[in-house]
C-alpha cells in the first residue's frame, strides 16, 4: 500500500477500497503519509466524491484513529447538540442547562472559532475565572453532578480528524461534504454520546449556502450516526441572517442569560426550544417540558452551577469592549435584509474572531443589532452598535458591512423565514 | 493574494488569472507558499484543465522563476530535442552528434531517469571518467568546439519547475498535461534554443498511453514554443514496444555506438534520421544529409570529440553486468508482442533505474532483446537476456515479464506499427 495509489484511485474517479481508507488515514496520523500527499487527495475527494460506504469506512478509520469515551456509567441518558456554525449562533449556551435541568446528561465537547464564526469556547472564556480544558475524570464528575458540561475535546479524541481539520483549512478542501461529515461525526461518535440532534445551519452565514447541499451533509450525517448505534436527528436551520441580536463573546453570553432568565430574543428562544425538544426526544424523555423548565428558573440553576464547576463566576460583570461606534439606518421604512456574513466578517474584524489558531479573541468584540428583518426602522436612528478594543478597525469593520443592509419601503412587511426550515431522521 | 483564494478558483473551475499565476508561482520558489498548498491546487489543475493562455503564463512564470541561458553568440544555429520518455529510448546518444556533424549547433540539457523509463545521464555516465555536470561556461565552451553537448541542466533553470516536479512525483499529479508541458518547455525556453523537436512517446511505456492524450499534450507544447519565439515541431512516436533491442545503460551505449558506426536495430536508426531531419529543417539546415553522417563517420568523430570533452573515454570498455538470466520463448511461431512497460519494470527491478532520486543505478543492468515483434522465434530458444549485479532481483524482474510476450502462430505475420505515428507543428 502506498500513499500515491490510494490518490490516483480517487483521481481516477475510483472507490476506495476499506484497506486504502484504513491504511491511508492511520498512515497520515503516523506521519508516513505526507501533509503534501494527503492535501492532493482531499482535493481530489472534493471534487470527485465518496459513496456512503467509504465515507462510512473514512469515519471508522478517524474514529479508530484515537480513544473512545464511554458514557454508560452515567444514570442519565446523553443527548448532544452539533451546530455547523454560523453568526451569533451562541445557541449552546442556553441549550446545554437546558436539556440537563430536563434530565439529560449533555456532554459539549466544543471547538474555538476560526473565520467569521464564533466558538462555544471563545464564548465561555470571557466569563471571568472559566476555564475550558477539562481531563476526561473532571468532564464525567461535571456531567454527573451538574448534568451538562461544556468544555475542549481533548486530544485524545480522532487525532486523525485533527491533523486532516487543519490541513483542509489552509489547502481550500474545507467545502467538501465527505470531509465535513466524517470530521463531525467521528468526534461525535468517539465522544459516545448516546444521541446527537444536528443543526444544520443553511446560508450566507453558514458553510452551506444552499438548502440542498445543507440536506445532502444532513443526510449524510444523520446516516452516519445511525450506522453507529448514536440516534441522530438533523434540523435546518435558517443562517441568512444572524441568531438573535448580538455576535461576539461576552455580547452572545449576555443574551444567553437573558433567554435563562425568561426573555431574550424570539428566534434564539424558538431555536433553543426546538433544539431541546428535538434532544430530549432522542434521549427517551418524551414527557420533558423545555419551556417550563426555561420559565420557571431550573435551566438557569443549572447553568450558574455548571459555570461554577469549570472556576467561572456566573455573577461577574462581563467584559466590554472600550470603544462602540453606531451605524444609523440608511432610511425610513421596514428592514428587509441584514446579512449574516457580512455580520460575521464585521464582528470578526471588530476582534471577535481569530485569522489564525494561535490569535487571540477580545471578549468584548462584536456587533449588537437594534432591529432585525421585519422592523420599523428609521432613518439617522440607530440600526447596530459596533465594540472594540482597536478603534482603528472600525473602518475595516465598516467595509464588511457596506451592503448588509436593506430597507423597504415603509409599511411592505416582508414574508417572515421560519428558523427551522427542514428536519432529517 | 493568498494561495487558499488561488486554490479554490481552480477548484471551482474557475480561470486562473495572470496576477495568481504569477503570485503562486514565485511565492511556491520562494516557500511563502506550502507544499501541501501546491499540491491541492495541482490536483486541482488536473482535474479541472487549464486553457491556452493559463498555461502560457503558467509556463512564462516558471521561466522567469531563474536565469535564462543565450547561444545568440554561437555561429552555428540551435536545434535541440526533447523526448517525454520511453523504454529503450536512448535516441539522444547517436542523434545529438549527428546533428552536429550536420551543421547545427545541439544543447542537450537532460535529466536522470525516475520509475521505469532511463535516463539520458544515468546512460551516458557507464562511460568511465563521463562527467555530466558543466558549469554554463564549460557547456557554452563545448557546445561551440563541438557542436554538441549532454549534460545536467543547471539549477539555475527553471527552479519552480524543479521544485514542482518532485512534489508531483509524490502527489500523483504527474499525469497533468498542462502541468507536463509547462515543466518540458519553461525548461527548454529557458535554455534558449531557437529549435525545438519533440518526441512525444504514445503507448504502454510512455506517460501518454492514448494516440488522443498524445496529440493534445503536443500541439499544447508546439503552441508554447511558437508563442516564446522557439521553432517548434512534435513527432509522435510508438512506444508500444522498447525501442531497439536493449534497455539499461550501458547496454544502451554499446546500441548507440553500433548505429554510428552505421549499424543498429532499424528501428533506432529509422527514428533518429527522422528526428535529425526534423531538428535540421527547423535550424534552417534543409540540404544537410544525416544518412550520410551516419555512414561516412563524421557522425562518430562528433561522439568521440563530444564524450572527450567531458572528461569521458570512447574507447574504454563498457561495464558489464555480473549476472545474467535468458529467458526463452514461449512457443515457436511469431512473436507478436513485447509490452514496453513490462520490459522498462524488469529493467528497472534489474537495478537499471532508481526508485528514489537519492539511488545509484547499476551500469551493467538491464535487458537485451534477441528478437523483436514480427521476427520468429522457437520454443526454447533464447528470447531476452537479463543482466544484473544484483541477481536476487532476477525472480522480481521475471514477475514483471510475466505477461510481456505473445506469440503468434508460425506464418502469421503481425501487420508492422510504423514509428512515426503522427507529425504536429
Amino acid at each position: 500500500m502506498d500513499a500515491i495509489s490510494v490518490i490516483r484511485t480517487k483521481r481516477d474517479r475510483g472507490r476506495l477500497s476499506d484497506e486504502q481508507i484504513d491504511w491511508v488515514i492511520d498512515a497520515y496520523t503516523r506521519g508516513v503519509v505526507a501533509d503534501e500527499q494527503m492535501s492532493a487527495l482531499a482535493m481530489a475527494i472534493l471534487l470527485n466524491g465518496m459513496d456512503r460506504s467509504e465515507i462510512a469506512r473514512w469515519t471508522a478509520a478517524m474514529i479508530a484513529s484515537g480513544e473512545r469515551m464511554d458514557f454508560s456509567s452515567l444514570s442519565r441518558p446523553t443527548a448532544d447538540k452539533h451546530s455547523t456554525g454560523g453568526v451569533g449562533d451562541k445557541i449552546t449556551l442556553p441549550l446545554a442547562p437546558l436539556v440537563a435541568a430536563c434530565g439529560a446528561a449533555v456532554p459539549q465537547l466544543s471547538g474555538r472559532g476560526l473565520g467569521h464564526t464564533g466558538g462555544t469556547l471563545d464564548k465561555l472564556e470571557s466569563i471571568p475565572g472559566w476555564r475550558a480544558t477539562l481531563s476526561n475524570a473532571e468532564m464525567l464528575s461535571v456531567l454527573d453532578e451538574v448534568g451538562a458540561v461544556i468544555c475542549a475535546a481533548g486530544d485524545g479524541l480522532a487525532p486523525a480528524d485533527k491533523k486532516l481539520y487543519a490541513l483542509r483549512d489552509v489547502t481550500a478542501t474545507v467545502e467538501a461534504i465527505p470531509l465535513i461529515a466524517s470530521s463531525i461525526m467521528s468526534k461525535k461518535i468517539a465522544e459516545g454520546t448516546g444521541s446527537l440532534v444536528l443543526d444544520v445551519k443553511v446560508g450566507s452565514g453558514a458553510f452551506m449556502k444552499s438548502l440542498e447541499d445543507a440536506r445532502e451533509l444532513a443526510a449524510t450525517m444523520v446516516g452516519l450516526g445511525t450506522d453507529h448505534g448514536v440516534r441522530t436527528v438533523a434540523l435546518l436551520t435558517d443562517m441568512s441572517v444572524p441568531l438573535g441580536l448580538t455576535a461576539g463573546n461576552a455580547l452572545e453570553v449576555r443574551e444567553s442569560v437573558e433567554v435563562l432568565a425568561g426573555g431574550g430574543p424570539a428566534d434564539v428562544v424558538e431555536l433553543t426550544l426546538a433544539l431541546a425538544r428535538e434532544m430530549l426526544d432522542a434521549a427517551g424523555l418524551t414527557d420533558a417540558d423545555p419551556a417550563k423548565a426555561l420559565a420557571d428558573g431550573s435551566a438557569m440553576d443549572v447553568w450558574r452551577r455548571m459555570i461554577r464547576a469549570q472556576g467561572g463566576d456566573p455573577d461577574a460583570t462581563l467584559p466590554v469592549a472600550r470603544e462602540t461606534h453606531v451605524v444609523t439606518a440608511p432610511a425610513t421604512g421596514v428592514l428587509s435584509g441584514l446579512d449574516a456574513y457580512a455580520v460575521g466578517l464585521a464582528a470578526w474584524r471588530l476582534g471577535a474572531g481569530r485569522a489564525r489558531k494561535e490569535d487571540a479573541v477580545q471578549a468584548g468584540a462584536g456587533i449588537e443589532l437594534h432591529a432585525k428583518p421585519g422592523d420599523a426602522v428609521t432613518e439617522g436612528a440607530p440600526l447596530m452598535t459596533l465594540h472594540t478594543d482597536t478603534p482603528e478597525q472600525f473602518g475595516y469593520a465598516l467595509q464588511a458591512l457596506e451592503d448588509a443592509v436593506t430597507v423597504a419601503a415603509p409599511g411592505s412587511a416582508p414574508a417572515p423565514t421560519p428558523i427551522v426550515l427542514d428536519r432529517i431522521a
